[in-house]
């Protein structure tokens, strides 16, 4: 089953793929999120789609994806997690995973662009990255495993200049709707082996991996995580960005307004992110009081 | 005004001190971060005040403190923020703050046991933290200011072995119930010129800074970190911690189990935290569904 999180004029709904991928039927939560927090929700979706009528359906292409979880209570990346990669780096093998988070408010669609201010050095991160499915505390890995509600497509978009200013990521890695991810989350009853990994910029293959390639997988990642905090149905974890980033590249290449930034997972789906950058004039823009869980 | 969260049942209220800091009254708000968001908060609790009933309060010493922010949306620290400490190891002044996140599980009460499982190297952080008030987006530190609904005490306790792992300290800063915050938190209008902090440890005082000498003070991180994320009521910046913790002395030194750990800043209160450690045996302890944004 393939899930999103469609816009539905000013609210949001889960829906489900249906009609080989052609149409996305509504279904009765907001978002994917709070759909996987029903533990029922596999049957609510099956009974949606084998009562399903085509008058009920939105087609897939003018259908309007937003964050797939809006409101995440924890978005926890790992870095450093490709082995072929790090080799390549004439790096060991990390014994620990390199982890570190985001908020909800970082997340945006797998259309939408994506607009920085501020900086100059907007760098991709074409991910895998895991849905949680239920909660777990010190889980061991096969409990991690059976926990994972599915896997969708992320960009960890990376200001490379934020970054770099101190030793913590966190501040390159937050900026407010600027991580997509989507278009849908596939569950692990429909996927076969490792997945493909692949960024674009302007077409331009730029990123290429196998998850089968990482030293902390899925089920690893979970139960690292949960042996310090709870993971709860809706979390995200994003595993890592394989070889091939701009900071990388000799000389190092950024992201410029305009460009297109694809990420793609064969089986999952694509993100196509227009780029945009403004440049911060030291104005401050206080907006009136945000009050959703703005992804845009 | 002192404002804490405090255990009513199984539920949480907001409350407010009076009767020169010996009574707590109940506000109508589960707990801290849910009344700042009210922007009549401070009307609703000057009436409450106003029309207080002796039999309405809980004694102070009888109040069961919870965390202060149990739902926080975004739980932001600054490391190496103390230029004394900064300039007594010999580095220079940084130009940025050094930022991490943590999430709301991470919090605890003021008076709540510290339960830390598989960590050998427990480290105290006494500091200020700051409570937002209003959302702040791209703003100036006059506006940053001026959002400021408080500041409490917190102690971003550390697990030094984790934090140490890897290159983001975050896996060792974000145990589930280990950074106790509170007890109140106290209104601007109260606070008269810079805060006196300081860490004990059974007594001993191992901490003492002035944050007078912060490199980056409260209005000016919360302008900082509004340039690339939201901050929104009940939001909550640590301001990072004075010399003197564990791991900077020689030999190096860290909590041991059944520690009293005290945290205090004259004008605010003081957490006193038990230290209880754990020893990970390996087994996967999976607890069934978690559902609160649980601090216990």
């Amino acid at each position: 089953m393939k899930l999103a999180t469609l816009r539905a004029g000013k609210d949001t709904t889960a829906a489900v793929l249906v009609s080989d991928d052609t149409a996305y039927l509504a279904l009765p939560y907001p978002d994917v999120g709070t759909m996987v927090a029903d533990p029922q929700w596999r049957r609510t979706a099956d009974s949606v789609v084998s009562g399903q009528r085509s008058a009920n359906g939105v087609s897939a292409s003018a259908a309007e994806l937003t964050a797939l979880l809006p409101a995440a209570g924890k978005v926890i990346c790992c870095g450093l997690n490709y082995s072929e990669h790090i080799q390549e780096m004439g790096r060991e093998l990390p014994e620990y995973p390199t982890l570190f988070a985001k908020y909800a408010d970082t997340l945006t669609g797998a259309r939408d662009t994506i607009d920085v201010v501020g900086s100059e050095r907007v760098d991709w991160e074409a991910e895998l990255a895991v849905v949680v499915g239920s909660p777990l505390y010190r889980a061991d890995e096969e409990q991690a495993l059976q926990a994972i509600a599915g896997y969708t497509v992320a960009n960890d978009v990376s200001m490379r200049d934020w970054q770099n200013r101190t030793l913590q990521w966190f501040q390159g890695k937050a900026f407010d709707a600027t991580t997509p991810v989507g278009p849908v989350m596939i569950t692990p009853d429909e996927v076969e082996g490792d997945f493909e990994v692949r960024g674009y910029v302007n077409g331009e293959l730029v990123q290429a991996g196998n998850t089968g390639t990482l030293v902390f997988g899925p089920a690893k990642l979970l139960s690292y995580i949960s042996q310090f905090t709870v993971l709860r149905p809706g979390d995200l974890i994003l595993t890592g960005t394989p070889g091939g980033v701009g900071m990388g590249m000799k000389p190092p290449r950024f992201l410029q307004d305009g460009d297109l930034l694809t990420t793609e997972i064969a089986g999952i789906g694509r993100l196509e992110n227009r780029i945009r950058l403004h440049h911060n004039d030291g104005r401050a823009t206080y907006s009136a009081p945000v009050t959703s869980t703005a992804t845009n």
